[in-house]
């Protein structure tokens, strides 16, 4: 059974489903965890926002499929005011301890603030709050997670997205085959079992 | 059984698994042909080409996206050099005969030129070609189709397209439903049975 590499950003809308659901499955198949900032990506393609910011048609039709997908995978869905949010701080701690074994919890909480309970993910204190339920020591993770050498650590797997030619999140990768979107989910499984 | 709108523009390539399945399931299923130009919706965007043209990352992943698509359904499929093709004169005709009895043939025949056959579907001649390959009268039906009238009838399609948002191809609407995408036709099909 091939690895299924996780692409991730906190921001984005549709890698909310995607956590929910690799959650679920994590037992079943092998996933590694890859968060990373879209943003840095969407500059290269002359965006200073989210495309769907960009292209009001196209966020207007995302927002209603996302809560059609929700719907589909029984999972709550609040559109949230403000879009999109700033997931550094949230994207540092997944990668200082994308083997920790709260980690995957730590995530779809961060995913659920934003989409469900319309947190701003951008404030320390909304991680703060959720490292706290989860009864881990905020502090110190936060601490860890933003010394220059975790910071540095979130850069480079920005540029391996790009060497990865990933453009959009989530995205999946298995072995040299790139699948993007939520709605490939099950694509990137099938092929990690070839 | 709600009846599912196809809005399909011959140039864009995911229409072209979508066209194959739908002339599949179009005896289990009611579908509308509703063929229009993506251009005009692009240029509204900003874009003066296709959005995989001007994001080469979005479209290298697109092609090879589209490759496993078809190898899942079974479907041929050659990437063609010339790309997007000029659709204009079979969006003509499939819009002038949109209950023609072998227009779904037409159309599918026009999609496999394009992504299998390596044709200029821009070439008056490939069109005559696959309408004399099915004992239709090309002369005939391709003077209909180029009527002020029937040029008029694709125009208008175009405009009813961005009235119901839409903003890419293949796009299915099922009563005030929109979904976008070859990968939302089981969604498009589930919706309309509801």
């Amino acid at each position: 059974m091939k690895m299924i590499q996780f692409w991730f950003d906190f921001a984005s809308t549709y890698s909310y489903p995607a956590a929910m659901q690799i959650r679920q499955l994590k037992d079943e198949y092998r996933f590694s965890l890859h968060p990373f900032l879209l943003g840095g990506i969407f500059q290269k393609q002359g965006l200073n926002d989210s495309p769907f910011n960009a292209y009001p048609v196209k966020g207007q039709y995302m927002w209603r499929d996302l809560e059609r997908i929700c719907q589909k995978l029984d999972l709550k869905f609040h559109r949230p005011v403000l879009f999109p949010q700033n997931g550094l701080l949230a994207a540092r701690i997944a990668c200082q301890y994308a083997s920790a074994p709260w980690i995957f919890d730590f995530i779809c909480s961060v995913y659920q603030a934003n989409f469900v309970q319309n947190l701003d993910i951008g404030q320390p204190e909304t991680i703060s709050q959720i490292l706290q339920n989860m009864q881990l020591d905020c502090n110190d993770i936060i601490m860890t997670s933003t010394t220059d050498t975790a910071k540095q650590t979130l850069k480079q797997n920005g540029m391996i997205a790009e060497s990865l030619h990933i453009f959009g999140a989530p995205s999946f990768v298995v072995e040299n085959e790139l699948f993007w979107g939520q709605d490939r989910l099950q694509d990137a499984i099938d092929w990690s079992q070839r």
